[in-house]
């Protein structure tokens, strides 16, 4: 209740700092008897971690996680589930230069104004490293999620910088370093990190997530509209700077006429509507996107103070991503995994009396 | 925490259909020995209120909060606060040809679908009517963050369909019906609303919203950052799809050196963060941006299907407003103050040991 | 979550003070489809209401409940239900010769130093009038219960002052005003309230409360179980001072062969454990009871202090329950409703997918 | 939210099976600064931990706890605080004999009804092992409470089996492995549980917790009342079936002369309340009781059945304490520190405008 702990059925407490000596997890709330062990959720660590190309950082973590409960026989028992991730490749060295010194863009000063004290090295808790067990934990959302209801959650750049990137192909974002779903454009992409490498620079990026097969009627309004508690979810990410759902801020310029999604026997005739209405799903794939700033972190000089108010010049060293977006996408699916099956369990223990049955229209042809 | 109450230690729960008797909520932590009186919430809803001019729904509501509960002689005793708000202009009827169809675009079929049971009359909980109490509530958050803390917050109409529009006067916002900020363009907003309703289509828009004053340290990370939370209490407001906090979306295209937001002993030198660094606020201005779709009740007919899913023209009489973003300006501030609020005391429960005093530097000249 | 809201998935939130104009809740996460009117409330809410003999308070209060929201044609919708209740019968000046003192034994005292503002008239919202509500919101738990589950609660008078009292006859209990189950006792329970009221004194009393038909499962370890919920829930009622669970406190003197529930294909032997194992319910009758203190509100004098630090003696006088304990019953009866459909909901949500079916044994005999 | 984590401030969240590979908690909300080691942790860990007397369980438990986060140069930092405790000394197979069995008065059975899964190694989740995290995340909570207002929690045994036990002595209690408070009575405490080992049979037991030195104003009406909180606390405690404050059951027969505590300008006159009124501390010491039934797994054969429903004999090996009571002392000493450090949280968020000052009149002489 604390700001560290998500959602309220099915609930996941993480815990860590970059440098300590371990990252972990709490789930609480995952329903008993779902078949799950390690390598389940290492997959979609392996996706996240660093130092996998030579366009994210280049600290070197296993990411490899231990199951300490929960799980019996290779089963869920409905008793919380503990993860726990073992930091091996900190050096805290490289961060005692900063250790009175604020980055302009960074964490630093918040975390120094809010709570007196500061753990420095590599971020603490502000670190990104602290998604690697959300990842965790949205591995075993999603086996749930596949497991009793077919649903398939997918994220892709959707944007590198000035760089504007569909989704041609599914099949092909996993397969390199940039979850990019335009094979075609790799090259334009590499190009384009090796340069910004070279400048030093950093940039921003978007990324989007979809799923499919979500059943109609999840989400509870007023407030935990399905489409409020994913702009929560993504926005909670590190350097997340704006959410939208299906159509989103291109909804401001369209006509009703335009933006309303038809309605025939057969199905939808469109998804602008990204797969809520009043804040519960149709049925049609559920669609996000969410905009990363750059890195504060970078090579280049800029203007700060220390904690004494002092004017300083900071540059950054050590090791960062020059583009968070990135490694960012197996995070918005986590994420996204963690808001549906939250509000499966809620609407399941609220409305199971609901003979819901067949939905009234299937999602195709829109869907 | 089922879906219809807002906050942890400031809470709003709310109730009520938009043809039902009354609209409520009970806003339940409240500190004990503010100054409030009925007037101060009707100020607020005076101005969401319809039928005000012709741009919006022709409902005539009087608005009249009552408070129930929660005040002695004239200030807060710290028990919560009931308010409740008596329907007085349903017109039914108006509905019962829409009783067993779905309007496309509209929460009508989630509802059904997630229900079993639906409240057609006027779109019963689904309707926008339920924000009056949101703005009721967010009028006591807000006079609460005043006489504490100084904070001043304020929205604007950003974006009326393909027309944008930017914050030039801050003073002139109150004195239109569009909540515009650049007076100069009324009379092209107008001309733009006359011929949209003569067109019988609705249309999208966007709104700002800002608080000043804010001091550095307000947001719970990792999850319960106070953007993640801005970007929930936004997307709950009905017809919003897309959430930015400071530079947004623009974010992703731009380098760390263009974003980052250079610090000196006498303040910021900008202020791209939009006010939060890390999930904690910085002491600058708190700015975000939300986009609302078009308004699904047009009187353009559309293909849609009924409970049976039997193919089915629908055309949606009533009383409804062709841009749901002209009444949407004093929502954003209500649940904008919300979240402050909410975000302050449990600051304050947690880290009132901290000997914050003075930031270590001041939110200007950028802030 | 400010103290004022009981629950988690279905959650009652209650505002309202003794001699403010209204006393209302709202129920948030009632199941759609529930057939429930206001005459299911009101049936329990005369139970509950003062002035019914002339062995409680003679405040005269109709309890008259609205519904105004959340049941549409007869049925709940999945909204959260408004409940209002109009104070009738205030007597305000009675109280004001106490504005400034505190009575010993009262809130009077703790409010005070906790909100530096007190609502002294007939003890604002520390006063008893608020479990009204409460009784109203556990009908509709009750209904819900009935509805689904076959479940039935009860609760009976087991103490009044120094007269223990067991539960001869069930269906006796609700023919007195004492809710005594053995109905060859009422002239003793008469006399000995004629005797009290003589000398202005009060007393206390215990209350028992049982549920039948609750089906195994019930409960969430390690924190939020079954018999912690009901323990919570029983002590939040005003007066009470202890709670139990099965045998209770003669446990601390049991052996283990004594204690312990055996168990054969035809059911348990015994119910010692009141129907909860590890905090679960076993599908045998969940039995509790609480202990509640005597009124503090008394003719007789006694030492206390003003809110100025200096001696006072005071004296009550104003309309008070010479036992609480009187009308207790339906509200312990009400809070195990609560707690019961909650962990039901709960229950549903994260663990649905196990196929329960049959209870391995049935709870009789010993059920 | 899903049973496994307790407070609304300051949580602690807990997972680990009795023979898992670990123990831990994840303590949020902790406000920051706190000096703390794991030595102040061991200190209460090692006064709970089995094997320490022969009137306890025999497992050999070191119980050394990590701090895993949340801790920066020795002081809190506000991040979680992520605990370990690996389990050592389990010796699984003791239960290969029980996997398909149910013990009567053990969890087994509503384990298995509820989530169709059970980890039957030494009573998985269901274990008072679990109950060792609790003590570690309790000594932080003591450590702030005692730090920040001189706030002293100490716990005794009040009652074991048949035979009652005064606080004659505070000092002692700590010097025993009874957690005694009448040094004399040691021998017959000894001579009892020889005996009742020779037996193969267990007891109950009662245990007393008090705290000094609380502020007057924690607790939050009318839910989440100090009284009713500590009410839940306790009775999450493995085998507790009883929960009292102050005068507890007795009140039940006491008349309001006799019960209400009289206040003078020199303080209360007595404290049959326990320290709370109206569910907020007074001032005075909180006083609460515990009963706690038998062990359930004895080595005296009982009737049960199997999960397929089949009538078995149960005998119980392993290693087990014949009173969970003796070692439960520091478990409820645990508790009330958490809840007492959550609800000032609580009340230093909401109400921290109120300048409370010195209390109106001291907790002496009555308390």
């Amino acid at each position: 209740m604390s700001g560290n702990t998500f959602g309220r059925l099915f609930t996941v407490t993480t815990f860590g700092e970059s440098h300590g000596p371990a990252l972990g997890a709490v789930i609480d709330g995952c329903p008993p008897g779902l078949a799950i062990d390690e390598t389940d959720l290492q997959r979609d660590l392996d996706r996240r971690k660093p130092g996998t190309s030579r366009h994210t950082s280049q600290r070197r973590e296993g990411d490899e996680v231990r199951i300490l409960s929960g799980v019996f026989e290779g089963r869920t028992t409905g008793a919380p589930i503990g993860l726990l991730i073992e930091n091996m490749d900190q050096r805290s060295k490289d961060y005692s230069a900063i250790s009175e010194l604020f980055r302009p863009g960074h964490a630093d000063y918040t975390y120094w104004q809010k709570y007196g004290i500061r753990d420095y090295r590599g971020g603490g808790r502000s670190s990104a490293r602290e998604t690697a067990v959300r990842v965790a934990a949205g591995a075993i959302a999603r086996r749930y999620l596949h497991a009793r209801l077919g649903i398939e959650i997918r994220g892709w750049l959707s944007q590198l910088g000035s760089i504007e990137l569909s989704l041609e192909d599914w099949a092909s974002v996993d397969d390199n370093p940039f979850f990019c779903g335009e094979p075609g454009r790799l090259p334009e992409l590499e190009a384009y990190m090796d340069d910004l490498r070279k400048s030093g620079d950093s940039v921003g990026a978007s990324v989007g997530v979809l799923a499919r097969n979500v059943p109609p009627g999840l989400g509870e309004p007023v407030f935990d509209r399905l489409d409020a508690d994913i702009a929560h979810a993504l926005m909670s990410i590190n350097a997340v700077r704006g959410v939208e759902i299906g159509d989103g801020f291109a909804s401001a310029a369209q006509k009703g006429t335009e933006h309303r999604d038809e309605m025939t026997p057969e199905g939808f005739l469109s998804n602008h509507a990204g797969g809520t209405l009043g804040g519960i799903s149709t049925g049609q794939d559920v669609v996000a996107r969410m905009a990363l700033k750059p890195t504060s972190s970078i090579r280049l000089p800029g203007q700060s103070v220390d904690i004494h108010g002092q004017p300083q010049e900071v540059v950054t060293t050590g090791r960062h991503d020059p583009c968070v977006g990135i490694r960012a996408t197996p995070i918005a699916e986590a994420m996204l995994a963690l808001v549906l099956v939250d509000h499966y369990l809620r609407h399941r223990g609220q409305n199971a009396d609901v003979d819901s049955g067949t939905p009234v229209i299937p999602a195709q042809p829109g869907g």
